[in-house]
């Protein structure tokens, strides 16, 4: 089988020019098969803030108003996304921009209220549709794909970043032998939040219990490495939680400084 | 050669809900290869508004300052594709969404300050790829393309919508009997810019030139019938001024209420 690499990238990461140069100079300097997936919150709040719009979170998701929406989709798929293409196009990488939207890659559900909560705009993905994406790596280019979802009825919907890289894989690990990386501005998985240095290099689901019994884990990690054992459970090879520093080793021998998730 | 329908609509039609609404069912109801591109002047000026920028234009054309082209990429590309895409969806068009980065589609140089002037990042098209557009249509999908080219060196650059589709047009004649249909929010070319009845239906080279010593089309229209021969000299086989809601006239026999410009 084929590799590929499902790259996710955070807003945090693209706010930092250094880093994020070495990011795309390593995404566009290295052959191979790759999808990048991008959020983008920092740049959300920052916008929503120079409209007057509130920011609201709840459980680290964002309550999307309609306005909120808006907000949205123009710093993801207008500002972001097409700032990460041009500069990948400067550096010979044939990257295409997408959203869920488009070729109606990633179809989601409207979250309903639940228990007096509206997360309003927010889509729970319940379909990825992979033609296109398959086409276009065939065709060697690279797909850049916002964190956006629609609802198939007529809809855009905000849907988190983590989650669409996750399906993304899921969806392609019946073709290609493909790696989820996670890249974002800490290390990898840390025994203790504050140390930069207590990652933890590898887990396995077997481990992985006893881990969080014995509290070896900071909990806010827990939904991170929850998504990525939901990925290794549906057939992606490995996962990986890294720094986007780290990228360079992934791609120069598969062997990072920040955490492997394997089965 | 296979025909193809380059339709661009311009951001006027896309703020009226009942004419853009038709607009999007005609498109989605019609077989046959197309590709639609649009701009969104007016909502460009809004955002700006929002956020305090200034906007300034020179001969129709937009300054596009830093703020001014941050504010494009996200209405443009964000806001404006992202909602016909997802509202194409839903009436079970198979609509993807472009810039000129994306594929390397439409790569233009900045224009260079003249006589004083300087446009800032505004993009005078240099090449038209169409490689990735010609692959999409071969596989049914819609490209929807915003109005936004790339340098090459890692900037989006600011370019006239009518002139993104008239060059997507002439490069896409060499595959294609291509025409070319510009739907605006008036019924065609006028001999009296305040009488909608008097819409000249046919203009051909040899009469273009009687009619303009002859005063006979109102100066305003003059770079867009320009704009429109030139496309009809570089191969493209017809060109069409009409109205939004003309657009179904043209889709069920060929035959418009507005204008059709020929060799």
């Amino acid at each position: 089988m084929n590799k590929l690499s499902v790259i996710k990238i955070g807003g945090k990461v693209i706010d930092e020019p250094d880093q994020f140069e070495y990011f795309l100079k390593r995404i566009a300097g290295t052959a191979g098969k790759k999808i990048l997936i991008h959020g983008g919150g920092k740049q959300i709040d920052r916008l929503s803030n120079r409209l007057g719009i509130d920011v609201n979170m709840l459980d680290g998701r964002r309550i999307t108003d309609s306005g909120t929406l808006e907000v949205t989709m123009m710093v993801l798929a207008g500002l972001l996304n097409k700032k990460m293409v041009s500069l990948l196009q400067s550096l010979q990488c044939n990257a295409i921009g997408l959203t869920g939207a488009d070729g109606n890659l990633i179809r989601s559900r409207k979250r309903e209220v639940l228990d007096g909560v509206d997360y309003g705009w927010v889509g729970d993905i319940e379909e990825v549709n992979t033609a296109l994406i398959i086409e276009l790596l065939k065709n060697d280019y690279v797909p850049v794909i916002a964190s956006l979802t629609h609802s198939g009825k007529g809809s855009m919907l905000n849907t988190n970043a983590d989650t669409v890289a996750a399906e993304i894989a899921v969806a392609m690990s019946s073709g290609y032998e493909t790696d989820l990386i996670y890249c974002s501005d800490v290390p990898g998985v840390l025994k203790d939040i504050h140390d930069p240095s207590s990652v933890i290099h590898e887990i396995r689901i077997k481990d992985y219990e006893s881990l969080k019994k014995n509290n070896v884990v900071s909990k806010g990690m827990f939904p991170k490495i929850d998504n990525a054992f939901g990925a290794i459970n549906r057939n992606v090879a490995r996962v990986f939680l890294i720094s986007s520093v780290d990228i360079g080793n992934y791609f120069d021998n598969g062997k990072v400084n920040g955490t492997v998730i394997l089965k």
